[in-house]
């Protein structure tokens, strides 16, 4: 298919390709137009009809998005901009520099200026930052048969029709109704007798995750959004909600991974700014793990008596982080989609307590049986290494399963508190716990 | 509102509860029967009406649904089941024991039961395990006018009828058309004019993965999904896309922490489970930290002639395994996300060469003037120790970067090429950076 479209293109056969494309999904033709030269692009986008282009213009990426712009008339400007969902709009001039924005808004009518601003106001991280103003109001006293006819009139430009919205004469938001349900309805009866009173809703300011709970316990569609006055200002639809689960999923990898935390695509970042975003974090770790290079220094004279004991460290340290960092992500994933609770502080504890002592001996039975056995490692020694074994699993996993709820407590992401972090306090008592047994039980 | 009806519910007043439920939302409606003696919860149950029994039925858990078809006659079992969305009612019997699915089916219908079969069939991870059937379908032949009386006819069991599908006689899918469509279009015209021919489709074995990236790419609200001869057999929503990309994150996030995945909430999974699911990744990690240790045996002599040297250790492997778990947790979300294609190996590759660079220039000149000029180790020993901590942040992120790649290629998982394994691998590499400059640097 794509082949043979820019064969078409090749050959200068536009009329022939406009049929093709005509057929295609936007998001294809927009691939194909990453493909192109610029100026043959240019051509092809004037060709194809006005619904088709502005669908495909909100999913080519802002460069193309902006060489467009600077391309095209005024007048094109406005007959694209007429067919553009508000949401893309917004998002569109969100990544434009100040003269398109200009050069857009300046072909726009007083209101929807006005609107504009308003939206590109909205704090980045909330509801009103990405919902769209095109859905179907209805008033609760049209009969079925009337908001079906509202329904069928304004329907067509809304991105999704599936729920219907009640409102007064104020705007203040009083039920919900699913198209589903309207057409199934007696056509004579009001609306306000089938709608929906108890509706799940955002206002405008409330944050991206409470957006994503709601969409997700309620299996919702579509959900309103109201201002402080309870008048609905716009909607929210699924498609979105995916976009930002992904966003969010992105931050808390990258923070458990302890980079900053970056919206832009890998291949897409520069280098500087990638290692921006890595070094603060590795150099207050860096820092952090001299400490365990201090208490290595305060027992040089045990390691130097049974210099045997200095190769166990590694082992240890690393058996810690990992059990650590295993509580760690299993508690955070779960506090971030919401299956643990800050009160469950206890019941995690207690949890993490027993996994911990399962986990701890069979970890220090293998170890007792290799290292003894094995590698015929003197007995008290062997005894030494494993009980510290044992003890840093146990506390490496109370402390990666309490930590990122203590975190959540006082409203620090507990993301923060993954592996990186885990793993420098774990070998600091790895350690100490190491060179106290020794002392024990070799008498050093 | 929640204790307004457990206190009428308290009092026995189960009229006035009846008409509190009734508007309330099924999942809140669920969340209240698992706060319900069962008793109650039994009396609750069978006077909502059968719609909202139904609903409330597919979110309350196993255990409950469970007890009510244990509790109630076969009559209401039909009568509840014949509102359940066939999606919902796959779901509910994949969990029952066998006595509860055989009850079930023995009160449905041949055509049913034999569907229901074949679905349960589904591979766990295929389309065919998640698809449902309630949807529209149109013939290409009809006139808008006679599509629109269908849709009002069926639509109203269906869980979206945002698109309706087109087939032929023998099923085989021939187009999709959205309601919002047919609506605006003339109501003569016949439907294979208007219908998009261009469908975005799985087939019933595809994996969730292929689901989820297209679901993304269009911003689907509903996908269909076809058998080998291209028949349309059922629908993917887009509530349960939401579902699954929760699942497959949460699958990495354990892969990446060394865990092995699992579906079930971390509360509601006993101690042993939890136990086993980490004890063969710390067993395989252990023993493979063994080799590290191994390193620092084989150098005891350098070590216990300069004492001092062993205190970096910890400072380098820590710094060394950050490094490289940043690297390979952005190429596994890339390449998670389609961001980052196996073809891109070089650039990724260049990208991670010039920011360890960077990285590594950084780190080892603070460090430098940490422990040189603050600490006043020896002027030889802070060079080993600075071009050590280079060199491995170097090699760490190239490790990084190419092993989740690499697992890519040969068709494993990237995600298990994270933190836990990067670390062991370059706690070894660093060692071995050491030692080889300290017999340079320090001719030992």
């Amino acid at each position: 298919m794509n082949e043979k479209v820019l064969n078409l293109i090749g050959q200068g056969q536009y009329a022939q390709a406009r049929k093709e494309l005509i057929d295609m999904n936007v998001v294809d033709i927009a691939q194909l137009f990453e493909e192109m030269d610029r100026d043959v692009l240019l051509i092809i986008f004037r060709i194809l009809p006005k619904e088709i282009a502005a669908g495909v213009f909100t999913y080519i990426p802002p460069e193309l998005q902006e060489f467009l712009v600077e391309s095209i008339t005024d007048k094109e400007i406005i007959s694209i901009w007429d067919k553009i969902f508000f949401d893309d709009a917004i998002d569109f001039l969100e990544e434009m520099p100040s003269n398109i924005v200009k050069r857009v808004l300046k072909n726009t009518d007083h209101e929807t200026r006005k609107l504009i601003n308003q939206f590109l106001n909205y704090p980045e991280d909330s509801a009103g930052s990405i919902m769209t103003i095109e859905f179907v109001d209805l008033k609760k006293e049209m009969t079925v048969a009337k908001a079906i006819q509202h329904v069928r009139e304004t329907g067509v430009d809304k991105e999704t029709i599936d729920n219907c919205y009640v409102i007064d004469n104020n705007r203040v938001l009083e039920g919900v109704i699913s198209i589903r349900k309207l057409i199934l309805s007696d056509s004579e009866l009001p609306v306000k007798d089938i709608m929906q009173t108890d509706i799940k809703y955002v206002n405008t300011l409330d944050d991206h995750e409470k957006m994503i709970t709601l969409f997700k316990k309620y299996d919702l569609l579509t959900m309103p959004v109201v201002d402080n006055e309870h008048r609905l200002v716009g909607i929210v639809t699924i498609d979105d909600i995916v976009d930002i689960i992904d966003q969010e999923n992105t931050e808390d990898f990258q923070k458990m991974a302890a980079i900053q935390p970056s919206e832009k695509e890998y291949l897409k970042t520069n280098v500087f700014t990638l290692a921006k975003h890595r070094i603060l974090w590795l150099l207050v770790l860096m820092i952090s793990a001299t400490f365990t290079g201090n208490i290595i220094r305060r027992f040089n004279d045990v390691l130097s008596s049974v210099v045997i004991l200095a190769s166990f460290i590694p082992m240890l340290m690393d058996t810690g982080g990992n059990s650590g960092s295993q509580s760690a992500t299993l508690i955070i994933r779960g506090l971030a989609l919401g299956e643990i609770k800050p009160k469950d502080f206890l019941k995690v504890l207690w949890k993490e307590f027993r996994v911990s002592i399962l986990v701890g001996v069979v970890l220090a039975t293998v170890n007792f049986l290799r290292i003894y056995f094995l590698e015929k490692v003197d007995l008290m020694i062997s005894i030494t290494v494993c009980l510290t074994l044992f003890f840093t699993v146990v506390l490496a996993k109370l402390v990666g399963g309490l930590l990122p709820i203590a975190a959540k407590k006082v409203n620090v992401d507990p993301a923060i508190m993954a592996s990186p972090l885990i793993t420098t306090i774990v070998d600091a008592v790895a350690l100490l716990i190491y060179f106290e047994f020794t002392t024990i039980f070799l008498g050093l």
